[in-house]
C-alpha cells in the first residue's frame, strides 16, 4: 500500500510532517509518497525503506479558495495528490492543508462514490468514548437525503475503522423529541427511523461528552460549530485546571501529586491524538489532517489512511449507494437493501 | 415593582421556588405575586412583606405543546402569568416551565414589541467572561432580519443589564472569514457590518470560552446546541476533575489542598448562578428560569427580572424598532437611526 502525503500545506514546516511520515512508513508497513518541492522532499527518497517523492511546485494556502487546486494552482501539492489517486499511483492521500481545496480536488479529480451526492468530513472526537461527527464542516447546507447518506457512511466508518459494533447513530437536534429540530432534521428523522441503522433518535449536545451516540449526524455548519466548541472547551478546561493549581503553595504541591493524571487528561483532550478526519464519499481514501499537525499527528493520520484503505468500506459504499441509485424514487428512505 | 412568579411549572416542588421568591422579595425590595394552586400559595400571602398570591388551576407540563397555554390550558400558571402582565397587574413574569408555552403565551397575550418579528431567548453563559446567546432556542429557523434584531436586542441587554460597555457582537459561524457560513448568516453579516453595533465579525465556537464576544448572534437551533454543549462540557469537566483526584492516596490528599479552588470552579460552571434567560422582544419583561431551578436560581431569576424591568430597554426596543418599521424598506440594515 502506498500513501501519498502532502507535506507542504500544513501550518508546520514540511520537515515536521515528513518526520511523522517516515516513522509511519517504518512502523505500519506502508510506502509513503512525499509530495512537495524538489529541494524539500528529494533528500528523503529511499526506495529500500519505501519512501518515494513526487514534485509539486506550488501550495494552496489556507487563504486560497476551495477551487484554487482545480483552477489556478493545478500544480499544487494537494492537486498533485489528487491526480496520484486518480491515476492509481497512490492508494490513499493525506493532507494537512486547506480543507475546501482538498475536498474539491478529491471530488472533481478522484470523483465521489457513485450515488453519493455530497462528500462529508467525518471527524472523530475523543471524549469519554470516541464518536464521529458527520458532517464536521464540508456542507454548511444540506438536504435530508444528504444527512441520510452521512449517517450510513459514518456508521460504516465507525464499525469498520473505529471498531464499534452496531454503532448508535444520533441526529443532532435542539431536543430529544421527534418534533424538535428544523424542517430538514425532522424529515431526516423519518428517513433514519425507517433505515436499518441503529438510530437512537435526536440527541442533544449536552449528552455528547458522556457518549450518547457513536455517529453524530448533522449539517457541516452545526457540526463544525460542535467540533470547535468541544475543542475550545477542552482548552478552557486545561487553562482552568492550570490556574487552579497555581493558586497557592499548597495547590502547587498538590500539583506534583496529580501531575501524571493531569498529563493523561491533557493527552485525552489533545485533538492530535486522532490525527485526522476521513473525507467520506470520495472513491479513494482521503484523510484531512489537522492544519497544525505535528509529526505525531501526521503519523496518526497515516495510520488512519491505512485503516481506511484496508477497511473496504468504500467498496461497501459503492454497493450500497449504487443499489440505492438504481431504485432511487421508491427507495430513498433505505439506501441499504439489506 | 411587582414580579409575578409561576411557582408551579418547574421540575422542583413549588415550595422550593417559593423559598427563593420570598428571599428575593425580602432582599430586592420588590413585591412578588406567587401564581399557583390555592392550597400551595395561599399560606404565604402576606401583604406587609409584599407577598401576594394568584390562583391557577392547571399546569403546562414539559410534554405539553407550545400552544397549550393559549388553547386547552388557559387557566394554567403560565397563562395566568401572561394575563397578569397584559392587565398591568404585574411588571414582570418569571417561569421555570415549558419554554415554548411561556414564549407563545407571552407573544400572544402580552404581545411583542412593535416592529419585532420574533421573540428570542437570550441566555447568559458564565465562562471566563459572561456572554449572551441570542437566540438560545426559540427560533430553529430564522431570516437575516430576525438575526439583526436579535443582535440589537442582545447588545442592549448586555449593555444595560449585564453592564458591558459597547458590547462586542459576534455572528456564530463555521469560520471567521466573511465568506464562511450559510446563505442566511452571510446576508446577516452584511447587515451587521453596516449597523451601528460593535460588530466583531464571524466568530468560531472554539473562541467562545475565552470571551471572543459579549453577544453571540445565531439561530435558535445552533444557539441551543451551543448552550447545551457548553453545559455538557462543564459537567464532563467536573466529572473528569473528580476522577483525577480520586486516583491515589496522594491525589486524595492533594484534593484537600485544592478543595476551595475546586468549589469555586464548580460554582463558575454552575449554570444556576445566572438564574434565567430573558425572552427578548416581548413588550413586558419575561424571564425563563431553568427547568430544574432551585430556590437560589429562582432568587437570581427574580433579581434579573427586576434589573430587566428597571433597565428601560423594552422602551428602547420600541423606539428603535418602531422607527425601523416606519422606514422599513430603505432602513432594514440599520434599525437604530442613531
Amino acid at each position: 500500500m502506498r500513501i501519498a502525503v502532502d507535506v507542504m500545506s500544513g501550518d508546520n514546516p514540511p520537515e515536521e510532517l515528513i518526520k511523522g511520515a517516515l516513522s509511519a512508513a517504518n512502523d505500519f508497513g506502508v510506502e509513503v509518497l512525499l509530495i512537495g518541492a524538489s529541494e524539500v522532499v528529494d533528500k528523503y527518497a529511499d526506495e529500500d525503506k519505501g519512501i518515494y517523492v513526487k514534485h509539486a511546485n506550488t501550495v494552496v494556502t489556507m487563504e486560497d479558495s476551495a477551487l484554487s487546486a482545480i483552477k489556478e494552482k493545478d500544480d499544487s501539492s494537494v492537486a498533485v495528490g489528487a491526480m496520484l489517486l486518480k491515476n492509481n499511483e497512490a492508494d490513499a492521500l493525506v493532507s494537512a492543508g486547506n480543507t475546501g481545496a482538498l475536498i474539491s480536488a478529491a471530488s472533481i479529480r478522484v470523483r465521489r462514490v457513485k450515488g453519493i451526492r455530497r462528500a462529508a468530513i467525518g471527524t472523530v472526537v475523543p471524549l469519554d468514548k470516541p464518536f464521529i461527527i458527520v458532517d464536521a464542516g464540508a456542507n454548511p447546507e444540506v438536504l435530508p437525503e444528504n444527512l441520510l447518506q452521512f449517517a450510513h457512511m459514518g456508521a460504516l466508518y465507525a464499525e469498520r475503522v473505529l471498531g464499534i459494533k452496531s454503532p448508535r447513530v444520533g441526529l443532532l437536534s435542539n431536543g430529544t423529541e421527534e418534533i424538535k429540530g428544523t424542517p430538514i432534521t425532522k424529515e431526516t428523522y423519518g428517513y433514519l427511523k425507517e433505515s436499518d441503522l441503529n438510530f437512537v433518535g435526536n440527541v442533544e449536545s449536552r449528552d455528547l461528552p458522556a457518549g450518547i451516540c457513536d455517529v453524530l449526524v448533522c449539517d457541516g455548519f452545526t457540526g463544525n460549530i460542535t467540533l470547535k466548541l468541544i475543542e475550545g472547551m477542552g482548552k478552557f478546561m486545561s487553562r482552568t485546571i492550570n490556574s487552579l493549581f497555581r493558586h497557592s503553595i499548597w495547590t502547587k504541591i498538590a500539583y506534583l501529586a496529580c501531575k501524571k493524571e493531569i498529563k493523561k487528561l491533557r493527552k485525552r483532550l489533545d485533538a492530535g491524538e486522532y490525527g485526522g478526519a476521513p473525507i467520506l464519499g470520495i472513491s479513494k481514501p482521503v484523510i484531512k489532517a489537522h492544519g497544525n499537525s505535528d509529526a505525531k499527528s501526521m503519523y496518526n493520520a497515516i495510520r488512519q489512511a491505512k485503516q481506511f484503505a484496508e477497511s473496504g468500506i468504500i467498496q461497501e459504499f459503492e454497493n450500497r449507494f449504487r443499489r440505492n441509485t438504481a431504485n432511487e424514487s421508491k427507495d430513498v428512505n433505505s439506501p441499504s437493501a439489506d
